[in-house]
């Protein structure tokens, strides 16, 4: 069975057990059954606890042994020393896969645990069963209607095409809120907990392959095993961009270092070389790894650093450039031709410049078309962001920015907000157009950075 | 007249004069109009045209000489060659101030704007009147329910305490909505255009007057007069904090040097220095801007800065981690008293440190009103950060901390979210209960990090 059968049945279970199932309400073994129960889940689901015969309406069974039908994967959450045996019934009963979310491991840093956290890899290594954790959240997959986790919020994530595999399970679940709340949705996400038997390379690799996954989203604290993730990303960043997030970036162990030992040390500039050198987009925080995220899954790469700003609002214009030269981008500089087309298209009360102040103009919807265009079409512009307040008027302008940018490859973010949701028929149309929002000019310029760096990755691995 | 005198003309009008008033629903003149109605101003309003007999059912009048009554305030729109004679008749007339919307001054550059902007200089300086702009957007106080501009969506602001003032009209109307996003409110806002007879400095010593202003957020592009915003900013620091976001940070104009002139060349470092030698917060964008408002009028300034962490997941500990050390901020080092008493608290599978990870505990109300006592009991803390994904169970950790925040004067910041609004009820809660919450680690330490620099300025202008 290769790893994407494997995972495959974390993903897509036809029948899950959830060993360790309870009647008790404040039970991570009661949490999993009535997660799986109230996201849908289609499948089959079989509790196991031998002291109870029914779980929320399920027969529950003593063992997993005893369940009358194949089991594709196991939510465990019997205590630390009791997985072991519950791993080898799952072996002898022929389950594909496993989500330890037992803590008591490896994280505890107790002999015990890490006695028991070898035991497991040993395990899974030698019968082949994957073991996702142990310590870990679980899992969601949203097509399936799977939340296999005892975190019932994970539900709340929206379906899309952003793939997320985090070290933490709470970041696992804020990043997913997140990337909702910005109307952004997942494909699939994971908690990597402890990492016994499914490391981040593993992960990425079935990413990659993923036809629901078109943007992976990574939160990584710290890799044993550096050389296998950054093979894998290189392996398929041509494909799919990796966007990533290192947490304890202060931190300064540096016991070992990358060349000697193949595992790195915490220093967070070693890290930050090892992701770009594979291809790797690095975020500085979790604002950062949503706004690139959402940037890369709306839109295309930008061929090069040049943007060019489109604001009704001088201010959000400077604001803007601001940025872009924080991020390392260029202001395009615009040709003469466009100079003098703009010149004949821009209030007289308008230098014509980038950024390329629309602000009299704003409420015309054939002239902020036609200036779109002007500028789109310019060999020196890369990208462009749009940025405006919300106000009717400014909204012909919006109308434009969506029917221009189905004819350009050239990738487009905007700035639009509004309090209330008094803007979200505008933001819902920009964003059904395939044009990411933000709330502020920076975090658009933040996401256009985004396609310029993965632009520049595809570039350099040809 | 003193200057608070004059700009309560301004902020609280009995009557307005909209000059170049219009019927025509795309005009400014109509915009202006129909916005004081629709904002529910409680005051008189003359609509001035002489074409014109009526506007939205409001009698007009030929000209400001003709209304038959006192005018507080006129709001200007005629064109730019037409406001000098204009302002001669408000003068005549003995208007207290004019806010002129028109463009077409300095900010283009020619010698007939650059000669009008004079003259009207010339005037408010010999007759009093005082000038809001030209080139602005105008103002708004939502207590008074005025909204004295074209943009109608200025009147989104909830009302609060935060008073905004920014060189763009643009920038005004996007701080004003996002801090109403953030759940701040505003005392009030202007948009100070081309500054021809009030510049910041004017209007922070107004501020620093205004009892319903209890922070200050300016964005600034330029200054022709720094020390002396300075000066006023000095000496209103200690009853209110001011946060200042640099706009066009990446020029490099440096005809003159501060020192020479006493006008701050484009260079940003001039101007970061400058702000922060007069007591002034610098923000690196527009969000930080309203994240460290957010925390300054939620919170009391911290008298230090060490952070204590508080998470429910370790991942967002470590990465709230992250960004304190980004700011400058020190990780607390908890007692060993502390350590002893949260050992006996936490439960025995996370390690007593901090970030202290409440992980098994945030369900207990009883357990978690306790270990935040403990650690804000502790000498060596001098603010906590208090971080969770928002699932029921954590809750009782936030009710707990609404609970004890009463009770201790150090400041407290809560990263809480979730999609669909969920988690709303707690959010209100917390910031009812004075704590300013935030949807990410990194931002509720951003916070965080501003109340730890009031704190400073605080000591240092003793």
């Amino acid at each position: 069975m290769n790893l994407t059968e494997q995972l495959n049945h974390v993903f897509y279970p036809r029948t899950i057990a959830v060993i360790g199932a309870s009647t008790a309400p404040e039970k991570a073994g009661f949490s999993c059954t009535s997660n799986l129960l109230e996201a849908g889940f289609k499948g089959r689901i079989y509790p196991v606890n031998p002291s109870i015969s029914e779980v929320l309406g399920l027969t529950a069974y003593p063992s997993v042994g005893a369940i009358p039908d194949e089991v594709d994967l196991a939510i465990v959450v019997v205590p630390a020393q009791l997985t072991i045996s519950t791993i080898k019934e799952c072996v002898a009963k022929g389950v594909k896969a496993a989500i330890i979310i037992s803590s008591g491991f490896k994280e505890v840093g107790t002999e015990i645990g890490l006695d028991l956290q070898a035991k497991l890899r040993d395990i899974a290594n030698r019968s082949g069963i994957k073991i996702i954790g142990p310590n870990t959240m679980g899992v969601t997959n949203p097509t399936a209607k799977l939340v296999a986790s005892f975190q019932s919020t994970l539900a709340l994530g929206k379906a899309g095409n952003v793939a997320v595999a985090t070290q933490s399970g709470g970041m696992c679940i804020l990043i997913v809120h997140l990337l909702t709340n910005n109307n952004v949705g997942i494909s699939k996400a994971i908690g990597m907990g402890n990492r016994c038997s499914l490391d981040f390379d593993d992960i990425v690799a079935y990413f990659n392959e993923d036809e629901e996954t078109r943007v992976i989203v990574l939160y990584v604290e710290g890799l044993e095993q550096p050389k296998q993730l950054m093979k894998v990303a290189g392996e398929g960043v041509r494909r799919k961009p990796i966007v990533v997030l290192k947490g304890g970036r202060g931190e300064e162990s540096n016991r070992a270092t990358f060349s000697h030992t193949g595992a790195l040390a915490g220093k967070y500039e070693f890290y930050k070389a090892a992701f770009t050198q594979s291809g790797m987009i690095t975020a500085s925080n979790v604002t950062e790894l949503v706004d690139i995220a959402k940037a890369l899954v709306y839109q295309s790469p930008a061929a090069g650093n040049r943007v060019a700003i489109v604001s009704v609002q001088a201010g959000l214009g400077i604001v803007t450039a601001d940025r872009c030269r924080e991020l390392g981008l260029k202001l395009a500089e615009l040709s003469p031709a466009t100079r003098k087309r703009l010149r004949q298209l821009i209030s007289p009360l308008n230098a014509v410049d980038n950024p390329v102040d629309v602000a009299w103009q704003s409420n015309e919807y054939d002239t902020c078309r036609e200036i779109l265009k002007v500028v789109l079409d310019d060999d020196g512009v890369d990208a462009v962001t749009v940025a405006a307040i919300f106000w009717e008027p400014n909204m012909q302008l919006m109308k434009a920015v969506i029917d221009i940018a189905r004819h350009y490859s050239k990738p487009i973010a905007v700035c639009l907000d509004s309090p209330s949701g008094i803007a979200s028929t505008y933001l819902e149309a920009l964003e059904e157009g395939g044009i990411p929002t933000y709330p502020t000019p920076e975090r658009a310029a933040t996401g256009l950075a985004g396609l310029v760096r993965y632009g520049e990755i595809l570039k350099d691995s040809r």
